[in-house]
C-alpha cells in the first residue's frame, strides 16, 4: 500500500465570514446528513427566535465510515458554504465531523464554534453516579478516542468503555427497518458495554435519538442515556448569550435547509428526524 | 420543497480518452467502493492477462441511497479519472452506477462499455425455467427500474419481482455483523419475492455476492442465484476480442487500485471482496 494523502492541505482553505457577525444572522449547522436535524429540533424548541441555515452533506454521507483527513476536509468544506451563507455561529451537529475538526475549525473561524462531543461529555460527568461510562458512536468517532480523552481529561479516574456501532445509521436512515432487526444490531454491539456495569451511555452519534427506545430498552432502566442535543444547545445560548447575539424573541426563527444531493425518501425521513415541516429545501452541487 | 438540480449538467463534461487506444493499457473498472471488487476478482480469473485500474469511490460511497443526478455526476467523474489515466475499455462495476449512467456513458465514450446490469439480465434468462424472477439490490437500482425494463424488453411475459435491501450493503462493508443479523435482514427483504414463487434470484448490487450462502439458505436450494461478475467478464471479454484489444497471453497482468478514500478497514475488507492482496493502493482526492 502506498496511500498519498495530504492530511493538512484543508487547514490552508480561507475560514473568514465575508459579512460583519451581527445577531440577525441566522446560526449555520452543518451535518453529515440527516442526524444533524435531531440538534435543529432541540434549537426550535429551546432557540425558538433564531433562524437556522442547515447543511446536510447528503451526496457524501456516511462519514462515520471515512478516514480522518477526508471528515475533517468535508467539514472545512461545509463550513466555508455556511460562512459564505453568512451566520453567526456555527453548530458542528456530527460527531464524526466533531471528532475529526472542531479543534481545527475553533482555531480557524472568528465566530462561536459548538460541537456535540464536549456538551455531551459534561452532561455524562453531571449524571453518573458510579463513574462507569459507556460511549456509542461511529467507527470514526470511537476510533478518534475524542469522547475518551474529554472524558479522561475532565476525571482521569473515569471507567471508560466505548464501541462502535456502524449498523447503526444506515437502519435510523432507512427509516423503516423491523424492530426485531433494530433489537438485535442494538444487542450486538451493547453486549460487550453492558459487562461493564455502565451507569451512564452516551449517545455519540446524532442518529442514535432514534432509537432511544431499543437502545434503553437494551441496557435496562438503571442506565441513564446521555443524548447531546439539549447539552448542546444550552451551550450554543450561552455563547449567543456571552457574545450579545442572541436574536431579539421577536417572532419565531426561519429554518433553510440546504443539501447537498435529495433521494426520494429525503423528505419523510427529514421531517422524522425534525418533527416538523422541513419547508423551503435547496440542492447545492 | 424547491430542489434547483441541473440533472445533465453532468452531460457537458468531455469524455474523451487522452490518448491512442492499443491492447497494451489497462481495463479500467469503478465502484462506489469496494463491492466492485467481486467482478475484479472474476477478471483476474477469466482474463489473468489484463492488466486493470480499480477505482473505488469510497469518499462518497454508498451511491445506492442518492438521487440518480447525484451517481450519474459522480459516475461521469469517475470514467473520466479512469481515461485520463489511460485505458482500453471501462467496466462499470456497480449497479447503482449502471443504473444511472451507462447509457449516458456507453453514448458518449468512444471505448468499450460493459455495465452489470445486461449480462445479469442475459444470464437470468439464459437460466429461468418458469418465467418467474427476483430482483434485489440498492434503492437507486431498484427504483430506476433498470433491471425490470431490460428482462421486460427481453420478454414481456416474464413476471418480475424487486424488492431494494438498503441495509445489505452497510452489513457487508462492515465485514463482521453476525449471521443472525444478517439473516433477519435477507430474511426480511426477500419475504415478498419468497411469495412470488420465482426460480431465480438477480443478485443486483455487486456487494452481494459475499452474502451468497445467507441468500441461497433464505430463499432454498429451488432458486438459482445469479450474480454479475461472470456474466459481465464474459460480455468483457467478447467486446475485447471483437475490436482486437484484448492483451497478449504473456504474462499475468497488473492491478492497481485508487479510492478517494482510505478508511482504517480498507485492506482488510477490500482483500476479502478480491480474494488476493490488494498490492498497490493510491489514494486520489
Amino acid at each position: 500500500m502506498q496511500p498519498h494523502t495530504h492530511p493538512h492541505e484543508a487547514a490552508t482553505l480561507p475560514l473568514k465570514r465575508p459579512q460583519k457577525i451581527s445577531p440577525d444572522l441566522p446560526i449555520g449547522v452543518f451535518d453529515s446528513g440527516l442526524g444533524g436535524l435531531t440538534i435543529v429540533r432541540a434549537m426550535r424548541k429551546l432557540l425558538p427566535q433564531e433562524s437556522i441555515l442547515y447543511f446536510g452533506d447528503i451526496a457524501r454521507l456516511p462519514y462515520g465510515t471515512k478516514s480522518k483527513e477526508q471528515i475533517l476536509r468535508f467539514s472545512v468544506e461545509n463550513t466555508q458554504f455556511l460562512l459564505h451563507k453568512g451566520i453567526k455561529a456555527l453548530v458542528i451537529a456530527c460527531n464524526s465531523s466533531a471528532s475529526a475538526a472542531y479543534d481545527f475549525l475553533r482555531r480557524t473561524s472568528d465566530l462561536p464554534v459548538v460541537d456535540v462531543i464536549s456538551p455531551a461529555v459534561e452532561e455524562a460527568l453531571r449524571v453518573t453516579r458510579s463513574g462507569r461510562i459507556g460511549v456509542i458512536g461511529t467507527q470514526a468517532t470511537i476510533d478518534s478516542g475524542a469522547y475518551q480523552k474529554a472524558l479522561r481529561a475532565k476525571n482521569p479516574k473515569l471507567s471508560v468503555v466505548s464501541a462502535a456501532c456502524p449498523l447503526l445509521v444506515p437502519i435510523v436512515e432507512e427509516g423503516a427497518v423491523p424492530q426485531k432487526i433494530q433489537k438485535a444490531a442494538v444487542e450486538h454491539y451493547l453486549a460487550p458495554l453492558k459487562k461493564h456495569r455502565m451507569d451512564t451511555l452516551i449517545l455519540g452519534c446524532t442518529h442514535y435519538p432514534m432509537l432511544k427506545k431499543v437502545l434503553q430498552a437494551a441496557v435496562g432502566p438503571r442506565v441513564t442515556l446521555v443524548d447531546s442535543a439539549r447539552p448542546c444547545v444550552a451551550k450554543l445560548r450561552a455563547h449567543l448569550e456571552q457574545s450579545g447575539l442572541a436574536a431579539p424573541l421577536k417572532k419565531r426563527g426561519r429554518l433553510h435547509v440546504f443539501v447537498s444531493d435529495l433521494p426520494r425518501s429525503f423528505t419523510r425521513l427529514g421531517e422524522n428526524f425534525l418533527q416538523e415541516k422541513l419547508g423551503r429545501v435547496t440542492v447545492v452541487r
